[in-house]
């Protein structure tokens, strides 16, 4: 549904411009003093038109507390809070509420719920990650006091500037390494720590592809090649490589847990794209208004908040003593 | 935890070299027939020592059905199964108990819970996978019903042979389609369909990797070669290409659903490898006993069930009529 | 944690006297037109100072609608809303900040968060189930689709005008009927139509007993007394009597489902109470402000909400159709 | 569902002449040595045939653990556990296949699943209730190991030597104390302590009823005589009364949380009674086979195995360190 995490839940709800878009994080631990610096500046690098490439949509984005907090600390109770929809322009989207713009999700909800909010691509939209940043800001505060750190860079890029004089779009790769996690994270079956990070990656819009270490490379290796062999480092138990990512049978082993996620360019084109209407007439579309060329720049902190967000969760899970 | 699915969901139990292993099915439609032959196929599909490269552990994999079937009818209660663990030799394995297998899950269960059943792998062992396959032989034969396929198939895989020479191992791809799934499957924001997959497909040992449609290759392409056109073909709306590999804001589109699997080389090797023991001491290990050279052949069974499994959860999930 | 229901599910969130209250529902059907002002008359059914016993907060209760909803229809996607706490003064309360009031939850927050929020009981605050009369309102309209009806009323309660005049509180006990309900609702096992409403009834502050059908009564009864017999009405099965209130094996059988709820008396009393502070230090306490002398007639509004939302959450996982 | 508890939890299978019933546990605690005597002498207590009121089935009742296990000590992962069912005499049933006993499960379960398996009981049978015992046995001796016991006993019950005379039945209350928990269990909002044991209780055949502390009696309490007053002794805060069961707000207060669970009588009776069959035709049946005339003396086990599951699940969750 609309809710990720066991114990260390996230709800979200929104359209892109409806009333407002937010969250409920349910399960946090009381007594933490929140950074809403911090949670402010993790907001900004998600922003749009932090470059020239991302889109124009220009929101104050000032989040509203509405619950969960007592003079700044958390209570241990429902941490809700929204962020307003300001900056609504209907009619760039009104030319395309019957139109099904291509690997877009229109079609795909029409086809499961029977109508759909088209003003700016309703819930599909990018903009409904913004929840995501503020739980992932307060995760990474309790990481940061465990000497956790998640630290994800672009590695691979289309080319943007071209892409954009061509009414076209890119894709990339996004790299995100979680650093001083304790070994003993993940369930071993179902809930393995690499099958938590996929399905929350999955969660972004634009993903379509996921691995851990050395990931799609090891299907090409040999065993010899692939293989962490296990030493003695300092007293410590460790591994010489890491192409397994620092997860082992589901379960962290103390390295660094390191994975990349593929997004496939922003459908949106400036140029014309050939489609159909809902009748099943074809037609032809330019999209208008506002929109990236590359989602890749904001990507980062997005595939940040969510590992953040499967870390405590892992953590939270795991700290349990009997 | 043990348990994969939201409706229709399938609980695990068992140890490689426990009294068993075996699962419970909660959620099956009742006053389904079974058909007993088909999951004994399937079964036998999982089977080791399969081909010259499978390991050479010889299980007779006789299922006890233990529940929920009345005169081979389902109930709608707990379908509960279990096949015993017959073939154990456990002298191969004795010398393994105080030293960590690279990248093995040894460390890491030691690391969660403090001890491990060192039998085999215990719960880490390929052979937990069984259950999976009978519980997907079910789910198949649900889809069936509703005109829905499930074909995975070996992409790519090393030179099996001769790895197993050098004593050597190979990993490979598992490329997977669901034909004939209806449009409108999945949940939007945090359980869409491709998540749901992803998080299933990283349930299995030793995958390291899963892209859907054009996966990681859409990061390399522009928005005008990676978008799908929508078409009307005699009548009904669907698309051009389908680089999207059928879903679209994480639901079912309605064109074939296309995901690949990429695994690790089994690191169980032949040859010998340095590691530590408990005590953290380096020492030589060399394994033992039966092992795959290659897992790839026995994957594609185990893909396409848990595939059938994620895809009747949808199915039931999105069945609800109000 | 704060969410309830399985597959209709709501999560709440808000302290009595911090910015906000309010709810996210997930999981409604699309495609319904809501009636707001069904919802705001449910809400005056539950407002403060309905009547002389009634406590005497005035909050308007406006209603801000945040998601979910597209011209006030639903789309499938979470529909949030909020309720402004504006009627807050804090001086009634920080009297109270240190000491704990006898039979609330001011001591057992404490011990399980190692803080509360103090001002008018915060998250333990009856103002904090305002959310479920909102989502019951949604949820009756779906049930009334069904031609299932909720009624509540109270059956047995204290002499509350001699109370108040005493400075003293009463409880009392109040009778729910779900009325055309269908036969096979509920879950046989570990979800038995009656454990859900059990579970549902306990959420509201202050219920200490809870009874479905004949209830404590059947445990004096013989069987034979006790046994609804099967008798055909008119081509349709049925029971002569219904000291089983509805459920039969944790599953309705298509007759009045019948339960009674027991609140205690609201532990704010006017009369000076004897109490500890948090050093342990023993006081005395007077709870001043508004508080009401008997909770009963409101909480027949919520009794009703809550059954109709366990309703609907069992009517929609029972339609599924395979 | 069939699955029971959030992070200690229990699935069940198995119906009353099927192969087999049994249960797995999920997040028990690792490194636990299993006092196997115990969990026997656990089931022992609920034993058919106990006292010469209830009913004459002898099985076994061995136990085959089936995973999860390594010298008796828990690994962490799921254990699974089985008892056979052998003493099944069909003949008793098969006249009753296709009429429905009165305020038995039959008539409901057709409702819902369409068929239902008709040797007694089936799924609905109190047999199933004995992997409870089982699960419930092993969490009370993780309750012992932190000083937490269980107490139940009968409080009321009808003649039952009487009722047996004159083929007739009774019901009864059971009491139930859980002593030496911590303050601070239970979540405040909807997983109350008491919601969690409304919940599991109602599970129960044959439970109509339940209620915590003075429960339905403090209904017609004011105030000023249903309150707790908080008093110091000797250093530790707590109440000098226990009218709410140790539950405040939904949380633990450290005292002894008291609750009482109301049992209908068994409906199988030894006279004839009036029902219908399938076809709605008006018929009579009498109960032949063994059954018990008052289920209270075994139900005390049971309601003290649930107190446990709950209880344990509570502390696993609350014992969460960040």
């Amino acid at each position: 549904m609309n809710t990720i995490g066991h114990i260390f839940r996230l709800t979200t709800f929104g359209e892109s411009h409806g009333a407002a878009i937010g969250g409920v994080i349910d399960g946090c631990p009381s007594q933490l003093k929140l950074d809403f610096n911090f949670i402010d500046s993790e907001l900004n690098r998600r922003r749009t038109a932090q470059n020239p490439t991302t889109s124009q949509r220009k929101e104050p984005d000032r989040i509203e507390w509405l619950s969960g907090l007592f003079n700044g600390v958390t209570l241990g109770t429902p941490i809700a809070f929204l962020v307003r929809n300001v900056d609504a322009n209907l009619a760039d989207y009104e030319a395309l509420k019957d139109v099904y713009r291509p690997s877009h999700a229109d079609f795909t909800y029409e086809q499961k719920y029977g109508l759909r909010d088209w003003r700016g691509g309703g819930r599909a939209s990018a903009r409904t990650t913004l929840p995501i940043v503020v739980a992932g800001a307060i995760a990474k505060q309790i990481l940061k006091g465990k000497g956790i750190e998640i630290l994800a860079e672009v590695t691979e890029k289309g080319n943007a500037q071209q892409a954009q004089q061509e009414g076209d779009t890119v894709g990339g790769v996004v790299e995100c390494r979680i650093v001083g996690a304790p070994a003993g994270l993940g369930e071993p079956m179902f809930g393995k720590f690499s099958a938590e990070l996929a399905h929350a990656m999955f969660s972004l819009p634009a993903v379509k592809g996921f691995e851990v270490g050395d990931g799609f490379a090891l299907a090409k290796m040999k065993g010899s090649e692939a293989n962490d062999t296990f030493i003695n480092k300092d007293g410590k138990i460790t591994t010489a490589t890491n192409h397994s990512g620092g997860i082992q049978g589901g379960i962290s082993n103390g390295n660094d847990i390191v994975f990349r996620v593929a997004f496939k360019p922003i459908p949106s084109l400036a140029m014309p794209q050939q489609t159909v209407n809902r009748a099943g007439e074809p037609c032809k579309i330019t999209i208008e208004g506002r929109h990236d060329v590359c989602a890749l720049p904001r990507a980062v902190v997005l595939v940040e908040a969510l590992a953040a967000l499967v870390t405590v969760d892992e953590l939270i899970s795991s700290s349990r003593s009997y």
